[in-house]
């Protein structure tokens, strides 16, 4: 999101259309039609420069990416993908080989996860790359897991480790769809979000949209071993906190059903309301600090 | 398209997923997944200084127009639109009223046409300002219709007069979603385009898919009053043969089903191979001229 947010906006001015089932602050958009089931849909959009540079790191790593993000939108929903339209304006420098580049990096992240690209736009211009992916997925099990289910009482628990991203992994993460279904299978998701923005911003989120509070415990949290390769004037769990992209996911369960899950990493509670980080047994106001996209 | 086509490439590439059904060739593809009705998926990309001049036309009518050439490739399929989504990359300097002017055009149209807005991605850089638009669409009375099935004999027919649209209508044309659905639900339309890259270009994509050949009729062009005040050395007939971005449909059904129409204009009919321009009873070939995206 930039300095204002547009599709915020969008959502405030557009009437509610007896078609379409909107997902408001989701990270996929929920639709649905006469006849049809309802399934998800979301659109992403990478340029050189801020999402990625270009030159630094090739056209393969930016088409995963560019792919990986919007699959990570999907599973933010437990949902299932189906299939991705990619539009691309390349620069006309890059010819042949940065085109092919980027396909192979787009159709090795679809391919892991069954997502065939059906179709796209492709331009070249004398600007820098930018690449839009949409991924159309299916709502699983009957249901869309969104932001806004969240309890007080509920544990709040991510998928993996966390801080560090602009090492390498905001690049070569793999997208937490498998992770989500199996969630989604095995007990009641309340609410659950792709950590992208940061994990105080993200899980700041949840607790707007669920109108609650959250209590995350600092020694809970699972920092990954690049935020401690980061090595400047913040924390290891300041890294952990406020980076973006890990794309972790980060959600509510009850007590009971958090209990039965192995290999998740329980980080907090959910409470009546306010964003707190508990160092020591001492709870403190927690800032909802994150990476803003864009900028 | 580029000088090479990436999506013609990924299409060759990528294995048929027994989930999706493909439309080689087509304006939108068409994806079905078990348990949901095959539905229609398009997305296009506009770029400031290719698509449009946005300090001459200003943002509302960009928005306009990236929301037009969606619903036009879905109107190509015969299909009924349902949601948007939109991505942009709005340069920094433009500030709040690029991004509402952006977002009125947008809305205008989606608005005429019953599709809601229901998500998107915005950014902000240093670059110039991409649009990036993906529409879903219902499938209409079971069938999409594709390039690929004209036959010899079949009417070649247009739903309005072509050419000249740089002088304005390629900004502020009406997307044929109407006349398509009407058309759909009275005849058997065996082929479809709408004529984005100009008339010839068009009517060759649809020969090439249908593996058949066409003969235009100079005289029963319709020929738009843009064509005529274009003033330069080329005529008003190679105008609507040769521009770009007209945006009408071009389709072929029966001779039968085509005497039924009124208000749609018959320019030729399609034959077993080739392509040609009947001028004065005498057939000369026809070079599938067409202005080319993005160059």
């Amino acid at each position: 999101m930039g300095e204002f947010s547009y599709i915020d906006w969008l959502r405030q001015q557009t009437p509610p259309a007896p078609r379409v089932l909107l997902g408001p602050g989701d990270d996929a958009a929920v639709v649905a039609w006469a006849g049809a089931p309802p399934m998800l849909v979301t659109t992403d959009v990478l340029m050189d420069g801020t999402d990625f540079l270009l030159n630094e790191i090739g056209p393969e790593r930016v088409g995963r990416k560019a792919m990986a993000v919007n699959l990570s939108d999907i599973a933010a929903m437990a949902g299932r993908s189906v299939a991705a339209l990619v539009g691309v304006v390349l620069p006309k420098t890059g010819g042949r080989p940065l085109a092919e580049g980027l396909y192979r990096g787009l159709r090795a992240l679809a391919d892991e996860f069954d997502t065939p690209i059906v179709g796209g736009d492709t331009n070249s211009w004398d600007g820098a790359l930018v690449v839009s992916v949409t991924v159309i997925g299916e709502v699983v099990g009957g249901r869309a897991v969104t932001r806004s289910g969240a309890r007080p009482g509920d544990w709040l628990m991510v998928t993996g480790p966390l801080g560090g991203s602009i090492l390498g992994h905001h690049l070569d993460f793999t997208p937490r769809v498998r992770e989500a279904l199996w969630l989604h299978e095995r007990v009641e998701l309340r609410a659950m979000i792709d950590i992208s923005d940061g994990l105080a911003a993200d899980v700041h989120h949840l607790c707007e949209e669920s109108r609650c509070g959250a209590v995350l415990v600092a020694e809970s949290i699972p920092i990954a071993e690049a935020a401690r390769r980061m090595n400047d004037e913040r924390s290891p769990l300041d890294h952990a906190l406020g980076d973006g992209e890990d794309f972790e996911l980060a959600f509510a369960v009850s007590p009971e059903d958090g209990a039965k899950l192995s290999g998740m990493v329980k980080i907090g509670e959910f409470v009546e309301s306010g964003l707190w980080l508990e160092v020591d047994g001492v709870q403190r106001a927690l800032a909802p600090r994150g990476w803003v996209h864009g900028f």
